[in-house]
């Protein structure tokens, strides 16, 4: 079943202690639909600028991603750029140019207001809330945040995570959004604001997923060097989300359905650091997916 | 079967940002032989000064150690002082007096030299050395280390590695030991170093291990606050290897085993942090252990 995605489409400017990469393809939607795709169609919902390249949109449904709510429009895309400490996790951002995204107003394509899947990817919370009430009756909504939003603009992230089905953040976002130090006290704070389920990630160090009766802790896949880990949690997001709607799952479904798409997300999330920008996601087999997911089931053997 | 331990027996002062308390029992073979006990026979070797308290040594032996090995020794007690930041990860050492340690060479009770499983705690590697030489033939060597060491006394350390079955460190003096980033390089680096196996400590994040043909992830229970996280390193090894002694572990047996011992020693050191000093390991019933290692096995459950 369908997943309609809406995020951001941009270029990254990504600086590591060993290379720098100039205007490559990022931003949520982009990480999160090349990953998703692999379960499930994809519908990404969008904003680019004059400037974007063909071969980027080209490269996104040479995939299969239906990318007709993807919108053209005058001005520059959505431009980070930022740089990586030697731990390759600590970045600073060195630039933020919104472009076009600053008027972004998403408008689905007709017949993508019925699609049973939602991922509100990492932008603004209002804009998130406008896509959310523009589907009709969505099986499943998943909504990532970050502390920008937590920050700033807490009263309109409040407002639509009351109607979100489960929330992806990181570690140190959880612990900002619930004040709670305890990741247990802090999902289970979390709960109560809305979202059913919460999958906290940890970067090299796994993700845990709090569900409606258990917690589940998957570690990550152990590298043997990270090149830019710039979109892995959009990735994360990917497997997860195309893990459930593959299967079919529901706000009501067992954990256990979801605990599976934690094996996915952590899998297709861990080639995502191995390349520059959505390199590793483009020429990913099902066999290397399979294998990871092995991999960590092994990992988890007690 | 029993375990030997060779390491400090120390008082504490630690700060924390709600709390100081000084002088508290701590050091590495402290913490080690209250968990340990738990599980095997615990053999304790170490000094300490005119003022330690004859409470604390009752301590240990009113719960089964057996102090024999522990000398009394003209002048003050092993002291370390650190303060502990917000995250209750990072500290700083405040000071660190080593009193009788200075001149500290440990002697083996008559008997002791035939001890089966060995557990050189972290203390300068030509100790661990020495009293790895004076044990005849043990069925298992287990050491633990910390960046100290590696940083000033490399040779000393590479001259026991040589000897010992099994490594524990943290996953920063994983990195360090071995001059790799990613931990399963690490982990491969230093098995040419000696050790078989290699069990990597990531705090709040678990702890991964390396055996011979397989790697396993346990993550760390999830506590609701963190009084003091001294000891909880030495805690894990009590367990790991005091439930290895049990299973009467040797060197070839399979990874299962340890891999067993490693929720043992996460669900043992899982409630150090709770309390300050040794309080939580004296207090503890073996329906909490086996409660904690059942919350484990629910996390890892794919």
């Amino acid at each position: 079943m369908s997943i309609l995605v809406v995020g951001s489409v941009a270029y990254d400017t990504v600086e590591t202690p060993r290379e720098r990469r100039e205007r490559q393809l990022g931003g949520s939607a982009s990480f999160f639909s090349l990953a998703a795709i692999r379960f499930a169609p994809v519908r990404a919902v969008g904003v680019v600028g004059e400037d974007f390249r063909q071969e980027d949109l080209d490269l996104l449904s040479s995939r299969g991603v239906d990318i007709a709510g993807i919108v053209r429009a005058p001005g520059d895309t959505f431009h980070w750029s930022g740089r990586y400490h030697a731990d390759m996790i600590e970045r600073d951002t060195l630039a933020t140019e919104l472009g076009v995204f600053k008027d972004f107003h998403p408008i689905l394509p007709k017949g993508w207001e019925a699609s049973p899947y939602l991922f509100l990817a990492n932008i603004h919370p209002a804009l998130q809330e406008q896509v959310l009430d523009s589907v009709e009756t969505p099986r499943l909504v998943i909504l990532d945040t970050m502390n920008l939003w937590i920050d700033t603009t807490r009263d309109a992230l409040a407002s639509v995570l009351r109607k979100v089905d489960v929330l992806l953040l990181n570690d140190g976002e959880a612990r900002m959004l619930s004040g709670k130090s305890g990741l247990a006290e802090a999902a289970a704070s979390i709960r109560d604001m809305g979202p059913d389920r919460v999958v906290i990630k940890k970067g090299e160090h796994g993700a845990l997923y709090f569900g409606r009766g258990s917690v589940m802790a998957v570690p990550a896949i152990l590298l043997p060097e990270v090149i830019d880990p710039t979109g892995a949690g959009d990735t994360f997001a990917g497997g997860f989300v195309g893990h459930l709607a593959k299967a079919g799952a529901d706000r009501d479904s067992d954990d256990a359905i979801f605990r599976r798409a934690m094996l996915s997300g952590t899998a297709m999330a861990s080639f995502c650091p191995q390349t520059f920008s959505v390199e590793s996601l483009t020429h990913l087999s099902d066999k290397a997916l399979a294998e990871r997911v092995a991999c960590l089931e092994a990992m988890m053997t007690p």
